[in-house]
């Protein structure tokens, strides 16, 4: 009876831990997901794809791109705000991420802060962006997109 | 036996709906909860009171609020920097919310997209918002603030 007790003791113990050690692995794999989107995007535009580029957010009616005092309801708006503001190659000029803070606020979904730069032939626009994302089932998507300039 | 069998399949037919409406009568909640922290942000805000409204923001050095090309970490620095920036009643003027958009990520957490509005004595500057709430043990504040001008 009392090796019983014991061994129920050291289970109750484990099983908090063994579902941490869980957890921070789905989380660790959850971030390299959102990573690889942001790659991913990075990729897409700086090969002129906007279709490859918006590819990283969800196509639903419900994602949401804001910026300045403008906001874009549904992917398909995003997508043809994207087409229109950037026509050419040369206004898309070579976009990277940096200084990502990735922070979940469960398991399916993540804030992401970062800084975003263009860099083109005669400017350099830059600035911060906050990313919603959210698992589903095409894998992890920004539902929500916060983006600034620097002014 | 048959009876049994039959409330057996009712009680599983009605748990999901109980648990759905308990869900979303949590979340009408919620919503009030957090609307109303807002609404105390604003009433602060127009008596002159930064402290109050900063009663909306997370007591955390996580909790981040970013504007244009700025990124400010920790409650602190945020409260320091709506200190300096609004050192008067008169570039204070009169704060209103419009337009919120709350879309939720868990029960713990939520995302609020919405416009601000300040009116002055000279101007009316006004922007967008995307706000990050957490359900913390002081109840729904908010961890991370994207605030954008219009330009």
């Amino acid at each position: 009876m009392y090796r019983v007790l014991q061994l129920a003791v050291l289970i109750l113990i484990a099983i908090p831990q063994i579902m941490a050690q869980s957890n921070s692995g789905t989380q660790l794999k959850s971030e390299a997901a959102i990573r690889a989107v942001l790659e991913s995007q990075a990729k897409a535009w700086n090969n002129g794809d906007i279709d490859g580029y918006m590819d990283g957010y969800d196509r639903s009616d419900k994602t949401v791109f804001i910026s300045g005092d403008s906001v874009s309801h549904g992917w398909q708006t995003v997508h043809d705000r994207y087409k229109k503001s950037y026509d050419t190659r040369e206004k898309m000029g070579v976009l990277s991420f940096s200084d990502l803070e990735i922070t979940f606020t469960s398991s399916e979904s993540a804030v992401v802060l970062g800084r975003w730069r263009l860099k083109r032939a005669n400017d350099e626009p830059h600035g911060t962006f906050t990313l919603i994302f959210r698992r589903t089932k095409a894998g992890w998507r920004i539902i929500h997109d916060h983006t600034s300039s620097a002014t």
